[in-house]
């Protein structure tokens, strides 16, 4: 998406350790208007998808989702992240590795917004290594639910999770992969 | 607003303690049609109210104010919560005792996204005893920019939070106030 892109290119910052910063628009301050042309590129690519219900994860995802669900005219589910699980059942759990923070924690969802039959579209803000999307694929499993795809913002190539995911058979669409970047120089080219 | 008060009634759960579940369409799954109804009130109720920016706080605020940003054409900024505060001063800070977790956390917004000079709206899912919006407000003096509004979807009138800010001089608009409720009965009144 050329407007996505570009914008990386303008505000986003490389750091050292593979990271992206691009907290003036998309994870701390967040450009609606922007969300809403990310939204109309989502439906346009998943426009022949059935979608019931669309699951992100907290924090940095919700924003994106409840502008994108607009497109999609479904509710939104966040996943909670938790360090203690509550443990009565009521929940579906996955364990995600985060790359950012560097450690495990337990996300949750509660059995009562996600059934057998929904067909649900995961979005995301960031794609780096897919840990993120395969514990929300793993619960949309444990209950009965179907991924019809994955949409994310920025996808990180060059750490490989998108293309590990697509191999796996999901339907992948980020709308601006980062095929490399270098902190050094503070240059990002695109896929 | 007639709209949330009816949902409230049909969907949210009482709990001993203060508490009111309502995770079905405002905080855990999104009912997005409601809350652009919410952001469209907010408009009209601060239609008179000059507006830079929004700022919320995650991760349950996170969805309603990107939503409600859409009426006022502003962008948003959600305050991050953290135990491990970064001292290098790029941040403003604030502390907030949380009700529902019964524990301090320090709140923060990057340096770079509130201005002198910036009409920040703050808009958050819960009201309870005004500690988070307390902590906002703190953070905005600090920034030298002028909290113009805060508006709540649901303030529990019976802990006070709302009436001491209302007293303070601040403009509170809560789109559902309950005046008391009752969990043996699962009753709920509003003001």
């Amino acid at each position: 998406m050329r407007l996505l892109e570009e914008r990386i290119q303008k505000d986003g910052t490389v750091k050292e350790g593979g990271v992206l910063k691009v907290d003036s628009f998309l994870n701390h301050q967040m450009d609606i208007a922007l969300f809403n042309e990310m939204g109309k590129e989502w439906k346009r690519l998943f426009a022949d998808v059935p979608v019931t219900k669309i699951l992100t994860i907290e924090a940095s995802g919700i924003g994106i989702a409840a502008i994108a669900a607009q497109y999609f005219n479904v509710p939104v589910v966040f996943a909670k992240k938790t360090q203690s699980i509550n443990l009565d059942g009521s929940v579906y759990t996955a364990k995600i590795q985060s790359f950012t923070h560097q450690r495990v924690y337990d996300v949750i969802v509660s059995r009562k917004y996600l059934s057998e039959g929904d067909k649900v579209l995961i979005i995301d803000d960031f794609l780096a290594n897919g840990n993120a999307i395969t514990g929300l694929i793993e619960i949309l499993k444990e209950a009965g639910a179907e991924a019809v795809g994955v949409g994310t913002a920025i996808e990180k190539g060059f750490q490989g999770g998108g293309d590990r995911l697509r191999e796996a058979g999901v339907r992948v669409e980020s709308l601006a992969i980062i095929e490399d970047m270098d902190a050094a120089s503070g240059s990002i080219r695109f896929r």
